[in-house]
């Protein structure tokens, strides 16, 4: 395992973050993987996410140590001038490597872009935001707004069904890696500083654009349709033991594959004589799933999902049987992108890998956080502190 | 508008994608909305998702069209060894802003890296697989794999229930942004090139892993909760009028805002000491989500959703309206990182912005493709190929 922090092809970069939620602490994890060095600001006390759930039994926030780990914490009372003060001397100290930010709170005055570059030009700033305007917005919100909630879901639903998975938290942390990337390339080519600013409601929009579905969409709303694949065939299947296997035929390779694993060759060439369709074309798949589903269902259900899986593994059909979160949780040991990593305040956490590898190689940043306990350390290295000084910080509440 | 060409932070770049599907061509198309100029190798006769679902009425792919507007396109044989041939050439010419390649066909001889980098090595080279082991696997199928679908859908649902997003190919393609950008930033930094591999499957498992999910799965798998918020209070209620509005409370001031807004005080009050629950933590919010629901969804059943949201707009309560696909598409004009163009083989375009705002500005990149119609001048101009040596191509048929 490297140590990214020595290793990594950030080696060398600092930023700090100041930031909660998803989406920047998901980027400046992302970016202490690939070996920056990582200080988070907190509020004292901790930010609004610092309890969110999953917890462990004591209730401490599986969540925040996860997606916080392999960065330092330093605590401040940002209500404070000096605490204020202390944030702007932190984001723009000297050195090559620093002068990176990473925030979403826009609005507060210690995260002024004006005020932060007059000290630091080269100042490469990343601003995340709810809305384009600056207004709040969550996932949840920005995922109504979309339009996709209509699409997903049984086919009978009444209700719009949001996805579980906060996909636009976690596109927008990905869009942030790559605005301080853009910014680190820029200062490495120009020397200058750059000020980038992400809509979480941005995010979610140009992507499902970019999929042309908003095109679509001005011809007529695309009715819902469970777990089938659009325009092509896929969907799952249940199993004799109660298990379901994702299966999609989308290339013709895959879909000879599936025919020729069940062994229904003969009924889907009658059917396709029948309803005088082509099934080698995916449109034509699409248009008549529901049959198709009908005649591969009974083959799965007189079988085991490892049965299923055995026949479907030898004809070049695309599937994957379903797990549960426990079953790919208790899967790390063979699932290299994952780790256990031991000695954190939320306990044992399963943790992944940059999915970037670097040469073939998985890069980590797995060391425990604890909320404000690089405070010292920190503020006596970035900023010249002496323990006289910071001791009078923490007599006057600025630290703890 | 800027002309993202001329005027985008990766002017001067020049990236080769041999890629299909979604993660690489979204995420050349990110690339080229902040600048880079993007030359696209096809198959002749279009790679395997040109036909791709949403299509017009006339066939023509509404989808490809759109994520790989801004892009050039030569269409070559890659069955034949000249077609690979200047496959090869076209990724490894020579220039300081080229030599930058996004594949998704590790497999294929003409995209070796070895080889490609015996002819430049400062390569910048990023490939895309479905499993860390190179074998296959779509969105779906990887979906399947990460327990999401068990926890995503109403309480009730037997089968697993798929988003209908493509959020882990959407998430795969901005890693590829950021592993273009890492590789770019390391030529600059260093001069030297770069081999970058992104698993679909390892975006996937390592996204829920960072999230806490996982650790969390280790204890217990966590039931299916609809549209409910995990750990905090949030989700849908029904308008007079039949449409829906996703509300949140995740921070206190939201709950405030919610309970004010729907002058449900004196209820949530004596609810609250009847329970002995202090709603003002939001894990007591979670656990009596079902009677905070039945307490709330009467009052949105008697207004429309316009009221209903003209009174929580007045309270700080955070909230969205769902919108259908085409409710946010018809609404482009006042959306600003959305825009409507002409001029495409596909017809008009609803296309997103680069969320990624640099100095407050939307990039785009929005010029028409069409396969193979930039073969010739691309190979001229790249490969300095004469008019009598693009006849000669084309007389063997390893162009058009």
């Amino acid at each position: 395992m490297a140590d990214a922090h020595s290793a990594g092809p950030l080696a060398g970069t600092t930023i700090i973050e100041n930031a909660s939620f998803i989406a920047g602490p998901s980027a400046c994890l992302g970016l202490a993987k690939l070996g920056a060095q990582v200080i988070r600001i907190d509020p004292l006390g901790g930010g609004p996410d610092s309890d969110r759930w999953p917890v462990d039994p004591c209730g401490t926030s599986i969540y925040w140590h996860t997606l916080n780990r392999g960065k330092r914490s330093v605590a401040l009372d940002l209500r404070s001038d000096t605490g204020r003060r202390l944030a702007m001397d932190l984001i723009t100290a000297p050195g090559t490597g620093g002068g990176i930010l990473v925030e979403n709170g826009a609005a507060r005055r210690h995260l002024d872009d004006a005020l932060l570059r007059e000290r630091r030009a080269d100042l490469i700033h990343v601003g995340v935001t709810g809305r384009a305007d600056g207004a709040p917005a969550v996932d949840y919100t920005v995922n109504a707004a979309t339009g996709v909630p209509g699409l997903t879901g049984p086919a009978d639903s009444e209700r719009p069904v949001n996805h579980v998975l906060p996909a636009w938290d976690l596109l927008c942390g990905q869009a942030v890696v790559s605005a301080v990337l853009l910014g680190l390339l820029r200062r490495a080519t120009t020397g200058r500083g750059s000020f980038e600013t992400i809509a979480l409601e941005d995010v979610a929009l140009s992507a499902v654009a970019d999929l042309g579905w908003y095109t679509e969409a001005l011809a007529a709303d695309r009715p819902r349709h469970g777990n089938h694949l659009f325009g092509t065939f896929g969907t799952d299947f249940a199993t004799a033991d109660g298990r379901h296997i994702m299966v999609t035929a989308i290339t013709v390779r895959q879909w000879r594959g599936l025919v020729e694993a069940t062994g229904r060759g003969d009924v889907v060439t009658a059917l396709a004589q029948a309803l005088e369709a082509d099934f080698e074309a995916e449109d034509q798949r699409y248009a008549h799933r529901a049959v198709l589903e009908a005649v591969f269902a009974p083959w799965f259900a007189q079988r085991t999902c490892a049965q299923a899986c055995a026949a479907l593994g030898e004809t070049g059909a695309l599937f994957a049987p379903y797990a549960t979160a426990a079953e790919a949780a208790a899967a790390w040991p063979s699932t290299p992108v994952l780790d256990r990593v031991e000695h954190s305040a939320a306990g044992p956490l399963i943790t992944g890998a940059s999915p970037i590898r670097v040469d073939g190689a998985y890069l980590r940043a797995d060391a425990p956080v604890r909320l404000g306990a690089d405070t010292r350390s920190v503020l006596a290295e970035r900023l010249g502190l002496t323990a006289a000084e910071l001791d009078d910080l923490a007599a006057q509440g600025v630290i703890a």
